[in-house]
């Protein structure tokens, strides 16, 4: 039976153009970049063309991007920098993910004033209410920009051309929109974006975070003056060639994509339908009206047993998400949910579904099927 | 003509059974650790069998390892965690890693009393020294356990008795030194421990903080949780197995390796003696006199111009370090050199050699040739 992996908010699988592009830095292209001979030259223009690469992606200008081990650390070295003591104060949501809340709540915990915004009951949070939360003392405005959980699209444009227009600095996590849908940081109007390459088909430990002005970035770690003095630490050669591959890809063709994953959408939602009619069970798809990732489904199935699922679902060969996948194991409702008021009934067992550039319509239909099964089996137990 | 690589201490290559154990990462192993499924669950088996290899090679069992993006984020983590506010006081010395002496700056900007304990002539400090800088609001002690410019040992042992027994926090930062000689935290008898994976065969991007108690190390990165809630990030699964293997590798038959990089040692001895008699040639071995990691010799020419020796280097296609590789093209004396008080007219051109597991007595052979019509050209200059 062959393995249906519908996990891809939880991560990607590195692509074959991605790992070609890599394969040179694990053999011959092994030079530090910061070396002053043709090894180290070699690497540092390996560095350097990766930079284009995640640039030209993001509409940005390579100066503007900083290389890093992963979004969670563009994230908390964020924060952690322009909040360098107590006092001042942060303004982001309630469904952000940890590598925003956790460092947050740190931050609160030494004194820094933080407001979390609720989103509306289809998880989405509204701009104005954003603005009205700012004050004088706001130093940071944080808003991701698609939901990993329910895949739903926040107004960060919106967001940025408000805030920015009364001179707030305004970063957006967008870690899983990168690749997904267009994202430019011109159209977005934002300071601070934050890149993470594992969800968007480069491997896992690499990420970026862009920065409109060098000069309002504290540094993320101090060392070898790595990165224009912005991120010390040898550079992770390898990955950082994948991810420029990774944003290569993705550029190319992006529309015809997102459309093709629309497509998969469609399918994903008739058979749904057809399902529940079918076995007569009720379901609900989160943030149905919110504009939302096409990529993305949230789904709470009424009355059935979550672990019962996801243990006919693994028997199955289903790779899917409850609550959220990259936090450790909990299948206690998600602070997402919690957040946008989800019906208990069917927030009680809500898998989420994502899919991405390898899936095709039969992995959708087979998903269904199998899908359709478990439900039964659950139901009857 | 072949290239010669002689700048093991800034990177090394990834060797191919590191190669071999990162690649199903990067095809079908790529599930994210966290994930509750077989895609994930497989990830996290690799992780931990990663972890187990790593604790093995430093005697430690697996839970004290925590897996980090690099040496770098190691350091900066636990000083910033351990020195949260400004106050208290921390030892270290003058001949660390910047990745240690700029965070150290940072703490005493924001407050934190910082002694630099200076070395010997040698590029030795003094563990009876180190102790007498403690004070009772002294929170760490910091000190490396191989220089990486001289190659010096430091009696990081004697320290961690002399400090341990009155209380304070020992760390060392052995980057340099895991995989060139044997490394035990037990034996050592430190609290913490850096290791860098791009200095023994692993790949650039992955290293190890090693924590005695992980109750007295403060979470490096907020987020998802991982590492036990210490680093938070999805984890570098491709890295983090060839960290692995490379610890797996470097483990197995490490005494025999280091007294065959030993002999390399001493045939690069013996053959710059007759090149510096041949060419009548003043050259200075630094830290000489000191015990020194089996691979590097730091050689400080007497009145040749380094810019014009690394020029004909270059087109010798010979690859070594001038002063500190890591910190990005300068060529003025090193912080390092300064510190040891190293004779000025040597230490202007001092150039770094080291080699590894790859290097043959040929290699050095070659190399000493190629040194000699360097050195010969640049004094007819």
């Amino acid at each position: 039976m062959k393995a249906l992996y519908f996990d891809y908010n939880a991560t990607t699988p590195v692509l074959p153009e991605v790992r070609e592009a890599m394969l040179p830095c694990l053999e011959n292209n092994y030079g530090n970049p910061s070396s002053p001979h043709g090894f180290g030259l070699k690497a540092k223009l390996t560095v350097s063309e990766a930079r284009n690469r995640v640039a030209a992606l993001l509409g940005a200008a390579p100066e503007q991007i900083v290389f890093t081990s992963c979004a969670t650390e563009a994230n908390n070295g964020l924060l952690r920098g322009l909040f360098p003591e107590k006092g001042a104060h942060l303004v982001t949501t309630a469904i952000e993910h940890p590598s925003i809340l956790a460092p947050a709540a740190a931050l609160e915990a030494r004194g820094v004033e933080v407001t979390r915004v609720r989103p509306n009951r289809n998880g989405v949070v509204d701009a104005q209410t954003v603005l009205d939360a700012c004050r004088p003392d706001t130093r940071l405005v944080s808003v991701m920009l698609a939901n990993n959980e329910t895949g739903a699209i926040q107004p960060v444009g919106e967001i940025a051309r408000l805030a920015g227009a009364e001179g707030y600095l305004v970063h957006t996590d967008a870690s899983q929109a990168v690749g997904k849908i267009p994202v430019d940081v011109e159209t977005l109007g934002v300071d601070f974006l934050t890149l993470a390459g594992h969800k968007l088909y480069a491997p896992k430990g690499v990420g970026t975070l862009y920065a409109r002005s060098r000069r309002t970035l504290p540094p993320l770690l101090l060392g070898g003056g790595q990165e224009g003095g912005l991120r010390g630490g040898t550079e992770n050669v390898p990955h950082i060639a994948g991810l420029g591959a990774a944003c290569e890809l993705v550029r190319n063709g992006l529309e015809r994509e997102i459309s093709r994953q629309r497509g998969l959408g469609e399918i994903f939602d008739r058979e749904l339908d057809r399902l529940a009619r079918g076995v007569g069970l009720d379901v609900l798809v989160l943030s149905r009206d919110a504009g939302r990732l096409p990529n993305t489904r949230f789904v709470g199935f009424k009355g059935l047993d979550l672990a019962r699922m996801l243990e006919e679902l693994a028997l199955a060969d289903v790779a899917v998400s409850a609550g959220a996948a990259c936090h450790g194991g909990e299948t206690s409702i998600s602070h997402v949910l919690e957040a946008m008021d989800a019906p208990a009934d069917y927030a009680g067992c809500a898998l989420r579904f994502s899919w991405g550039r390898p899936t095709t319509e039969q992995d959708v239909m087979d998903l269904m099927q199998r899908l359709g099964d478990a439900c039964q089996t659950v139901r009857s137990d």
